[in-house]
């Protein structure tokens, strides 16, 4: 309601594009592309929209909130992977797979998002209807409505904490050397106390990345569908 | 090897206790456990040592390097579970399952070393020994070698990143209102986008951390059992 005595600016430059919600979390993930969710304050995002930090508190009550929403509008754009057409298409399991994946290198792109999505409990749009399509994959697959809900959190847990485990690795270059210094380390390990570890040094370090994530994925999948059996 | 010209320490002060790796982390350790490993710098560490920042370097390199070794002390003092003995002892499921609880329960007193724990390539004893004993349960399971070398890394990442979770979760008190208030976000979304969690809302939200830990485990391990079979 406007009151007749409400002051009126005098500022007389032209005036901006109006503030809005989305306007504050486009800059804020444009910020974090460049520079990681740990560099980025609040006044940072109020400069690149022409603000105070005040006006931002009066969308987003603190950091955490926005961080938030910034995680939920990541979500929002998740590839999600459906089952495929016909006798000959793709499972439920390939599917939920894929979406995990794309999941992971979604988050992946906002370097210390992973961190954030690791902490939130989801109840934005963006989460629910990532939620929703792996409730859908689930049940295609038989899996009982109770484990899938539970699943759900499972795989987000996976998919935030391999997002986090990437971006602590990418920045580490050379990460051949890494390898063969930790072959090294358990090669060199006490084989009286740990002779597996030693036995094992090239199986435990040998699997790059993306087959340790697709064992994982595996591992999980089956778990959430086999456990429904015993 | 003592030149004869080398300076002697004019300071007639009493001598304090030689300065040791040891004593530097469990300096490290006490007060990670007062105010988090984010709270923690190599200067309050110095500080706990009566010495200064310069001296550490000469032990550790770096903060990483110091959180490194905090982490495997921090592993090396978790419990590890047996299979038990006799016809009636537990299985290897239950004592794998047993070691990462207790590896969760551990790093979780020490807020802020899930973080640590999920962006490091362990390669000291405390984490070896881990290894080893999980790698001689899912020997007595019958896991294949290189199945149970993948494993032990998705267990870690899942102990590691449930640390995180619940330590962000410890963060926020009314642990119960804040699942009403989510589950309440479920049951008001939007039912023709997301019909699936509209219905599971309660699923999705009832189960405890404890109940969502277990199932999560069971599911992984089940995997790793369950995945060399298919």
């Amino acid at each position: 309601m406007t009151t007749p005595d409400e002051p009126v600016s005098r500022r007389s430059r032209p005036s901006k594009a109006p503030l809005s919600r989305q306007a504050i979390v486009e800059a804020a993930r444009a910020l974090i592309r460049e520079r990681g969710v740990e560099a980025v304050a609040l006044r940072h995002v109020a400069e690149r929209v022409e603000t105070g930090p005040a006006s931002l508190y009066a969308y987003f009550g603190s950091r955490d909130i926005l961080l938030e929403h910034v995680l939920d509008t990541v979500y929002a754009e998740v590839e999600l992977v459906d089952v495929g057409r016909g006798g000959r298409g793709r499972g439920w399991r390939e599917a939920l797979a894929g979406t995990v994946v794309h999941t992971i290198d979604t988050l992946g792109r906002y370097p210390g998002l992973g961190a954030v999505a690791l902490g939130s409990i989801p109840t934005l749009p963006g989460a629910l209807r990532l939620a929703e399509h792996e409730l859908s994959l689930m049940e295609a697959g038989g899996v009982p409505e109770e484990r899938a809900a539970l699943a759900v959190d499972l795989l987000a847990q996976f998919a935030a904490s391999s997002a986090v485990e990437r971006g602590v690795r990418l920045d580490r270059p050379h990460d051949d050397d890494q390898r063969r210094r930790v072959r090294s380390a358990f090669e060199a390990a006490d084989a009286d106390r740990f002779p597996r570890v030693t036995r094992a040094a090239a199986l435990l370090t040998g699997p790059d990345d993306r087959s340790r994530r697709d064992f994982a994925l595996q591992a999980i999948i089956t778990g959430i569908e086999g456990s429904h059996r015993s």
